[in-house]
């Protein structure tokens, strides 16, 4: 099937409120996708929620999750496929009005909803896995150990397709209310970003309770001394 | 019920994998929920699960979740009360070992399960709206508008008690496999950490998109200059 600029959304994927808010277009979801590495995996147990930070990777329609074979969703979706909702969220600022009520945030998000299923194939594992170390730290897969057939046994991953996906955007300042205008109370956005850094090498004091029993090389590699997600 | 000095633990909140990371300790609990003010909400609609970022505040053992009075969760709460899992996580550093098997991340979480329930009560909803704009801006409910009966009808609080609850914690360098020991990779931690601020004002070019049409002071408030979240 030939993609299109934009997913097609369904029930679940169009918001009650909001709606102003929300997108399909693909170029948007993908980069909201690719500035993270973790999401939060919502499943059902028992007619439960739960919801779990993890790992995770975008390569092209595919969304691989990453976790260890033992853990309550590798296990259920190793019998059929699991249910999902992968939710990423970046916060970019909290929004001041002069009113409580229009106090708000801005952030991007994009929520995917499909059944994720368990990738047996060595190839596509050996992929997801490196698709996964690179999503955190570009670069890296390439430079490390790849993963013994042992330690990938005990590696759970899943794929998941982007197909019912959403994002949400907020930007810019508050919208307040005209009969507001006149009070003193200062309005406007306090920004919020993540920064990375410097990288701090095995031995390191700064690394607390560490259990390492191998030494770093002196110099870190520009993948990380030049880390940045944009 | 006297407070104890740790939550007891369920059979959901006993992780299957990576027991050692877990804690029940509300001291620890406390310190987590404080230093975040968005979750990520999970519930179940029609057998399937979702997870929406929220806005949160804690008092005492309640945690307070604010919405929209449209929005799903909201309306399912109002019909008998929600089962949740609210979950939050800080993510305090990439972990890079000589193998790909050993990477990890730094991090501290908290899951809380258990049914959300509507706040109609005026005093609480009128204290939960403070908690909630104070949670992400301490000092700054004292400092703008409260909402009016109207504001407030159209915002939806839910209630959820702080009593199945587990944290999880991860801090420290790689932990390697001795064999990788002469293997030439750079490991350690690169850290990450979120940061606010400076505040920009109504008006700041940078504020991108921006639709008011009241003009802020020219002082930022203590509050948000002085701004830290530990």
């Amino acid at each position: 099937m030939p993609e299109t600029d934009s997913y097609s959304p369904t029930p679940r994927t169009t918001p009650t409120r909001g709606r102003e808010r929300a997108s399909y277009d693909r170029a948007l979801v993908h980069s909201i996708l690719d500035e993270g590495y973790l999401c939060h995996l919502g499943f059902v147990r028992d007619g439960a929620p739960f919801v779990l930070p993890t790992l995770y990777a975008r390569v092209g329609e595919r969304l691989y999750l990453h976790g260890s074979t033992g853990q309550r969703p590798a296990r259920a979706a190793a019998s059929g496929g699991l249910p999902v909702c992968v939710t990423v969220t970046h916060v970019d600022g909290i929004v001041l009005a002069k009113s409580a009520f229009h106090h708000s945030m801005n952030y991007r998000s994009v929520v995917v909803h499909g059944t994720a299923t368990p990738v047996t194939d060595p190839a596509e594992r050996a992929l997801g896995f490196d698709a996964t170390v690179d999503q955190a730290v570009p670069g890296r897969a390439a430079d490390c150990r790849p993963a013994s057939r042992k330690e990938s046994a005990a590696t759970a991953l899943l794929a998941l397709d982007l197909a019912e996906v959403s994002a949400k955007v907020r930007t810019g300042g508050p919208n307040e209310d005209p009969a507001d205008a006149g009070l003193p109370y200062w309005n406007g956005v306090l920004p919020v970003r993540t920064v990375y850094g410097p990288p701090l090498a095995v031995g390191d004091p700064r690394i607390t309770g560490a259990n390492w029993d191998t030494a770093g090389d002196a110099e870190a590699p520009a993948y990380l001394t030049a880390y940045a997600r944009r």
